[in-house]
């Protein structure tokens, strides 16, 4: 017998057909003798009727009030739950954020899981009643509802399983597993039978968008095994999220992964002397731009130089607004910007033991004829800046140069 | 400088735009200087749904699911009032029942309220916040969700003005007052400028649907001066709800009221003999089943006679399932049942004052031919059991007998 999280997405439970084959596949597990609590999300659709209210009402709405409203997709979510498994002769109930408690930091939108008493919900999950929980939510300090930000139901599946101390994490979503890269854009992507949780976190973050990257990061943390599968496929395939000793063969590269949600800024001729990264990253801080590649020119004639960064698109025009701002300070000569750009990653574990893995993938690029404008790398990824127009190109010719293309 | 409570129902805030209306209604009453609290029901439209959903997944769903369901509809409104204030410049913060908290009874789907903590809500309220509380709902003492039924969000309002010592409840609603009857039948009927809490509470239960019978009880128990006006036209009518020593002259007739909910019984030759009555009504009550008018015929022989009551419409076939259960126990010949009849009352303070009031009503029915089946009285109501088809004649003509109609 074990204790399991089972977790459901919004597209799982988009309607009452849906609702009633979640609780089947619930169902199965009790059958086999398993504890069960169940995280849930909203119906497809529904988090966003309840933002687009909010937003239309007041573009500056109050966070706690945004939180409160956007909540009450999960927990309709749950209730209905509750009811499909009763009405299959499963014994559930539901519970909403601040009835487990799950608390968690004052930071709406955006709040992080702090704790969750768990004690009461072991006790109830002992006697044989799942737990439905609604996901995405928890309480603040100050007795409010909070949420996690988008697609937070992740966290809260992983957080309920680190708290349960659960064998095991399913994520039921409606894709059978983690592939090699977007099966979208490369047929011939293969699904992965393990990955592990620092490959997942750099997938997640660098475009994957299979699993929160906050999940993922509290899956290592607690070293909680999470399997991503298929609500409508339950009985094939899956992921197993697991320690890097878990997985034997370690290829070079695990997975190719892509954004286009990137923007590039260059200042032309800022002064070349300590001080000007500060000048120019302090202001995008100070208004809430998360930097994320940065590249600076080896200047020509040691006082003037050239510096690069990406931002995400949605804060373009903020950080121009900042840059602009401090011109004075900074001292460019001009400012330019591209929303034509993209992002490809190449990540693995296995990198660490294979030189040469980078020098492939800029090989492969120029094979192509594609232009690398901005490299960042870390110990198991190397990520570069292209046009936007060569992303299909350039994760077909990658995945093939790795030999990820399925046989 | 009062404190007052205001209450809008489905209608009044059944899209975007109407919230922003309510805003600018809650706005003016601040605006005066007053403290405002105010009490929102579900958008026109969600309860429905997600009552909907809940049943779809089975009809015998468990209630504390039910009520955890469907009280997000409200919770909803009072998160997106609140961010429509706070953009026209208006402190103001949502409150879910349990955050209060508001105690309820245990009993799911129909919780009555048992207390209302308002010292903190009371605070906020003094610092020139304006309260938005989702009606309808309570916490129960297992700490779950409850709630107070259909309409129950005009209980919520009473209650909290009661619990805040308010020195109004206001409730908007779409009509804009309290009519003499119904206005769609009675063409000529009048708004009441003011009524009896006694008389309210008769015309709520016997048919008028204005407000939920629980809240003028509520109301009349606490003494709380209750308005009904409309929503979209603020600033024209409104009918008060007090005292009867606050109404100077008392008319003898105030009001009609009707009801098409109804269906008869009658037992044909039951036996004329102490316990029969217990021996018909005992398998009800343990049915589930609220019998209300019932009428015994005088026994031609002594030994037999005939039995007639009334039942609501939806209750019927239950009704009559447990009779035929019970048949050998009660030992009639035989059973009828018809749903084609309606209840028509008249309602008057007045009547205490005025004998013969009935009379006129008996009268005036007979003028017009129609046939009356079942009496039932009371200090300050006489309704009748008629033909449903008479329903408009039948109003229509007590309306003008007993002087009601507008000039």
């Amino acid at each position: 017998m074990s204790k399991i999280v089972m977790k459901f997405g919004g597209t799982s439970v988009a309607d009452i057909a849906r609702i009633r084959n979640v609780a089947k596949l619930v169902k199965r597990e009790v059958d086999r003798g398993h504890q069960v609590a169940v995280v849930v999300s909203a119906m497809a659709g529904e988090t966003n009727k309840l933002v687009a209210w909010t937003r239309e009402l007041s573009p500056l709405h109050d966070a706690r009030e945004y939180d409160a409203v956007v909540a009450t997709g999960e927990q309709v979510t749950a209730g209905l739950l509750a009811v499909a498994l009763s009405a299959i002769g499963v014994t559930a109930r539901s519970w909403q954020g601040w009835q487990i408690p799950i608390r968690t930091s004052a930071r709406y939108c955006s709040a992080r899981i702090v704790e969750i008493e768990a004690a009461f919900l072991n006790e109830r999950l002992a006697q044989g009643q799942v737990a439905v929980v609604a996901g995405f939510q928890g309480i603040a300090p100050d007795n409010r509802i909070s949420t996690l930000g988008r697609g937070g139901s992740d966290t809260s599946a992983v957080a309920l399983a680190a708290a349960l101390k659960a064998d095991r994490c399913d994520i039921y979503t409606d894709v059978d597993g983690v592939y090699t890269t977007d099966p979208r854009i490369v047929s011939r992507a293969r699904r992965l039978h393990k990955i592990a949780y620092e490959e997942m976190m750099e997938l997640a973050s660098l475009g994957a968008k299979v699993l929160q990257t906050r999940s993922v990061e509290m899956a290592m943390a607690h070293r909680v095994p999470v399997r991503v599968l298929s609500t409508f496929d339950a009985d094939n395939g899956g992921t197993l999220l697991c320690d890097e000793d878990d997985i034997v063969e370690k290829n070079p590269v695990t997975g190719i992964a892509y954004t286009r949600d990137e923007a590039k800024i260059t200042l032309l001729k800022v002064p070349d002397q300590p001080g000007v990264a500060a000048s120019i990253f302090g202001p995008l801080e100070d208004a809430g731009v998360n930097v994320d590649m940065i590249v600076q020119n080896i200047s020509e004639d040691g006082r003037r130089t050239d510096l690069t960064f990406t931002v995400g698109r949605a804060e373009l025009d903020r950080a121009l607004d900042a840059i602009r701002k401090a011109a004075p300070q900074i001292g460019y000569k001009d400012l330019i910007s591209d929303k034509g750009v993209a992002k490809v990653s190449i990540i693995g574990i296995g990198m660490r033991a294979h030189p040469g893995v980078a020098q492939t993938m800029f090989k492969t690029l120029a094979e192509k004829g594609i232009n690398i404008q901005v490299i960042s790398t870390s110990e198991i990824k190397v990520s570069v800046l292209i046009a936007e127009d060569y992303v299909e190109l350039a994760v077909r010719a990658l995945h093939s140069a790795y030999d990820l293309d399925a046989a």
